[in-house]
């Protein structure tokens, strides 16, 4: 099973992902896009990226806003895994 | 602006809405898929539809379960849109 | 039914359209992505505009690369229809 | 690098996949759905497929008609990746 990070790692990582904070155990980030249409186009590279990865984050989204939330739910907290897909998603630009 | 529905209407338009109900002054329903994969493909035709309605739910997903909710923001409560846009992802099959 | 409009109009029109050309009687254009992930977000947002204008271009995909030809096959050739739609998705940015 | 697949090798495959054809050295099917949400929501799902297995098809839309290619072009032809990919586009159901 994947080992989850202790809070002073999770941290150091954060600093390397913009935008990205620790909310009720989960790295969190909530993007404003343009209109719905932008926000969607985003939703399905994430998409893609979720099935590439094999790790799917948890998703909001009302109208031109969308809300992230990674967590490894086997794990029953923040592992590597969600630190890769939160720096995927990043990489989307 | 739309005119909001009496909970009575609303009520009555539930009826004719499988698996939809009144939560929080909003319609909801949540729906269980096979996978993401499923559930994307759903979201995406949900995400057509609301174009083309230019009316757009509240979508939450997380792996394959997916959470809408409908409300008129402008109008303040549920509208004939509301309903319009249920039966329209209903219609979905 | 729709008007087909004559050459000299589509050309008026191809002049405010970058990259976009009249080929067998249809607008045309081709898009060079970095990759599939951005060229199936950029698909995304030209299925939400084809379901939001009611008129669908005809769509080829081959990994990062986009083919998008516009034609009304009701009336029988490039209508006014084609040329909005072939705006809206220049207007994606 | 992958290694093509004999023609008889295909043959025997393309018996397990129902509506596939061999035509111009690449695996083919023709897809006829209801609308073009249907047809859109199935390319969702078969994006999602080609990012898992790093392996992207052809994909050609108009409207409600979607037609898929596969073919290995590193490799000069159809190979076993082509064979799994097909498969997995056919357990979309």
């Amino acid at each position: 099973m994947p080992k989850t990070l202790e809070e002073a790692a999770i941290r150091d990582s954060l600093g390397r992902l913009e935008g990205w904070s620790l909310q009720a155990g989960k790295l969190h980030r909530e993007y404003s896009f343009r209109d719905f249409s932008e926000a969607f186009g985003f939703l399905s590279r994430v998409a893609l990226l979720a099935e590439k990865h094999n790790h799917h984050p948890e998703i909001q989204n009302s109208y031109s806003t969308v809300v992230l939330s990674l967590v490894s739910h086997d794990a029953g907290g923040v592992t590597d895994a969600d630190i890769a897909m939160a720096e995927a998603i990043q990489a989307l630009g």
